[in-house]
């Protein structure tokens, strides 16, 4: 199913802008945005299908992406978000079902999750960058729809008779809701498990009055009143930001990274291909050269300041790994540069973290590791002379699978931790990676942290920071091997086996939704009743009604 | 893969005793217990495979869960267990491949969630029950024999220069550890998560001191010392119980149902099977007559007491109808009875909630009604006149998907809460059902246990108790067409709704092993890279090596 791509994908690129949307339109008034779904029916990453009545593809989910990090970076004066449709009567049909019935299982669930990133960016923007969403449905609302809505904080429905939202993935289409909608709605709306077993079954979905009842929605208004009743609730969600009243804020300029057939280049990121290994190696640079040093040269620099620069840029990287080169199961990850500079830069950011951009900076650095830790791919940090695995970077050291370190009593080779790695930059499970680490012995984490320099191999070691600290004459032979006999294992087990071994500790939603709920729904994807010959997805917009077997597993 | 089984599995009955036991020896000396694993290779459930090196299939788990469920009930004076091998240099292989590889996808994960409801039931009795569990590891002890040891409080392994735990399933089968081994191996024992991926790739396994310094063991003793140290920390553990220190426990009779092809009769449970629909009927009977009033009288009626006999034969019905009729999606859940009788046994319960017996009864309730939970069926709950959802018995309507109760005036029709849904039936997920069903609104649940009397159909509808209270016109039609529309669904669809949709609220280390882990595992199960014809579960101990398609997903 996996060996290739049923209907044709055009290389996607994650690089867009407002000028550029094909189906979002991006409007200003004053503390409010909105954010209007307009999506195009011919202007899908692929002609095999048509984006009708607000479905979406990949593209799609993109710019709604992109929209998000605008708004945060180019936009501090925007406190409150309206994501509503310019479609009459219909909000969003959810993700287009003939796109995901024409894609690959890998394609499907690479879709799934990054339009799940994009929904947890929504909520992090509310959590942590003061800016408030609603969702103003004013139509139709259903599956990936109700689902964007449930990202948000809250959500009106008009009141006309017709309006409803609805999971009907379940009844229709015999899969799940699979981006995040049964998590959210149970512990995020915590809609009465009855109740949303109900819900979950009803094709049509639930509307009006009942609709609140549930908890599925905030408010319903008639039609007469909703624009009105949307804009002063917008106003007021806008009123409780801590967010500059005025801008400016700062432009995201395109990567423009450097592509060939091995290898991609961008000013402080590389990723380099090897195909017949299915090994990359991916190297992050630290900050060179002249770094600002108070808030207002962080501003001035824009979206070249290093921290943002570098993690834009590993970001993209990420991305591209997961959809472009699927065959790559093993990424090496490696860094270079200076590491005092390094942690000059960590301590001006934590200096400077309640400024508007370093605190959009912070969190965007936490988001593009969360990326890392979410990526079905191992990585094996290799610790080498030169390397720069110091309080952020040293991040990329504990999100890898497993670090190797060079004890060359020859060649000087240290690691340092800063305060960033004590608290800005936590995971999914609601912990730092060191806390993670060491779960059994959390008083290792202080110690860690309080330490004041670098740490030598052994050192490294024995504090328990890195997995293995060869000599200089085992080190080849270690790493190789190391590398060869993972790219061996079958890819299906070690990305199960990485995803139950990387969150270790405390469940959160987002934990829910990457594990249980993604998980459920990648068994549900490749089963004969979903995506089979007479699969209900299969089925779905044909002639013939879907065939089951009804054996319950 | 799920139309017919591919090996031929015999009717497996879930009764049994030590003295019919063929894989498990059963030895008692004072407060400890010895129960050691001696798999008989041609006594498998199917003569299709031969249960080599101690490798297990479900009949092998069956005598476990029996096993345990004896010395709680049947041996209050033990106070601990040590579970160890009989075999010379081999504790236990595992699960047998070669049963896996001849199962179907349905088989492998109904086997799979007995085997860790058993291991979850030594973790109960550990914490709840005052047994505490040792595993001596005498020799090889590799995947689920793993998982099994990771069940036990505390692992001492043999260091003979031989003798490692492993998981071996990814590097060896394409497959998870899918018995709690990787959760409990970073959230139980808290290894370091890149510690863990090396532990979870390495076929051998690790032992020895790097098995300790790993935490994956407590301690290694040579040959010489094993069973003298062994022997010694079982009767420290032991010293720490609160069990009595003498017995006698009570006697658990065979349960004798009556079957036909149609229905399981047992005393005070029933389940009637309509296969056309794929419908069954669960109706549990409350207490009748006679109840004793002390715990003398409890402990004198023995297994024949309501909660432990009527609970026993749902325990069985639950079992049977995962196991033997697959094809069963809906189940109705009804009871009938006397809803004073039943208040008061749950009074007389939680009046001596302290002894032994009383005790260890309530935990029986318990795991049933998780095992409930953990069942992938629909399960609808029809309040009607005469039923007895009262106390206890009320919990079958919480744990049911969702609740219907009809609104006669002409007929009395109540239910009921008492203590007992207020605490002692706790959830996988730490939370009572009440709690569950009412995150939204937490005060709800005192407001529903404080409540004297019963609850008419429209109080019950306003405290949120039922879903739904349809009055004798509709009453009917309605429950029919929910019945229809359920067992129209696909079944797949159903198993992942309902597992995300029960367990609102906190995760707990068993949720992460019925949610994630499971259903990670359960996708893994069903890729071409496991079972298909070149995966690594079909190749396993045939000549040729597996084929992988390396596209990670």
């Amino acid at each position: 199913m996996d060996a290739a791509t049923k209907v044709a994908m055009p290389a996607v690129s994650f690089d867009t802008s407002p000028d550029r949307y094909r189906h979002w339109k991006l409007a200003f008034d004053g503390p409010v945005a909105t954010l209007s779904m307009d999506v195009q029916e011919d202007a899908g990453l692929s002609p095999d299908y048509k984006l009708k009545l607000n479905s979406y593809d990949l593209g799609v989910d993109v710019e709604l992406a992109d929209a998000i990090q605008r708004l945060r970076f180019e936009h501090p004066e925007v406190h409150a978000v309206v994501i509503t449709s310019l479609k009459e009567r219909i909000f969003c049909a959810g993700a287009n079902i003939f796109m995901l019935r024409g894609s690959t299982h890998a394609w499907k669930v690479n879709f799934c999750k990054f339009t799940n990133e994009t929904r947890l960016a929504i909520e992090d923007a509310s959590e942590n960058s003061g800016i408030k969403f609603l969702a103003a449905l004013n139509g139709i609302c259903a599956g990936g729809g109700y689902e964007l809505a449930l990202a948000c904080d809250e959500i009106i429905l008009v009141d006309d008779g017709n309006s409803a939202v609805s999971l009907p993935e379940t009844p229709l289409l015999g899969v799940l809701p699979g981006t995040g909608g049964l998590t959210r709605v149970v512990d995020k709306r915590k809609v009465r498990r009855d109740l949303a077993d109900v819900f979950g079954t009803v094709a049509e979905g639930v509307k009006g009055k009942r609709a609140v009842e549930w908890r599925l929605v905030d408010a319903v208004y008639p039609t007469s009143q909703f624009k009105q009743r949307v804009a002063a609730r917008a106003q007021e969600l806008a009123g409780r930001s801590d967010r500059p009243s005025s801008g400016p804020g700062i432009r995201l300029t395109p990567l423009r990274p450097r592509i060939t057939d091995t290898a991609v280049t961008y000013s402080s990121v590389s990723l380099e291909i090897d195909r017949d290994k299915r090994v990359a190696t991916l190297t992050v640079s630290g900050p060179e050269g002249h770094q600002p040093s108070t808030a207002d040269e962080i501003q001035a620099a824009g979206d070249q300041f290093w921290p943002l620069r570098a993690f834009r840029e590993l970001d993209d990287a990420l991305l591209r790994l997961r959809i472009v080169e699927p065959l790559i199961g093993t990424v090496v990850v490696k860094t270079r540069g200076d590491q005092e500079s390094m942690l000059a830069v960590d301590e001006l950011l934590l200096a400077n973290k309640d400024q508007w951009l370093v605190r959009e900076i912070i969190h965007f650095m936490k988001r593009t590791l969360k990326r890392m830790d979410l990526t079905s791919r191992s990585f094996f940090a290799f610790i080498e002379p030169g390397s720069c695995f110091a309080g952020s970077l040293f991040e990329l050291a504990l999100a890898a699978d497993r670090s190797y370190m060079l004890d060359d009593p020859e060649a000087d080779n240290t690691i340092a931790l800063s305060a960033m790695n004590g608290g800005p930059l936590k995971m999914s499970n609601g912990l730092t990676r060191l806390q993670t680490r060491f779960l059994a012995e959390p008083e290792r984490v202080d110690q860690a942290l309080a330490r004041e320099g670098s740490f030598t191999p052994e050192e490294a070691f024995e504090a328990g920071l890195v997995s293995f600290a060869p000599d200089e004459l085992d080190w080849d032979d270690e790493i190789r091997l190391a590398v060869e006999s993972r790219a061996a294992l079958s890819p299906d087990a070690l990305t199960g086996m990485e995803a139950n071994l990387r969150f270790a500790g405390p469940e959160t939603m987002e934990t829910k939704i990457f594990g249980r709920l993604t998980a459920w729904q990648n068994w549900i994807f490749i089963r004969p009743n979903a995506v089979g010959e007479k699969g209900a997805l299969t089925a779905y917009g044909s002639q013939s009604r879907p065939e089951f077997d009804f054996n319950r597993t």
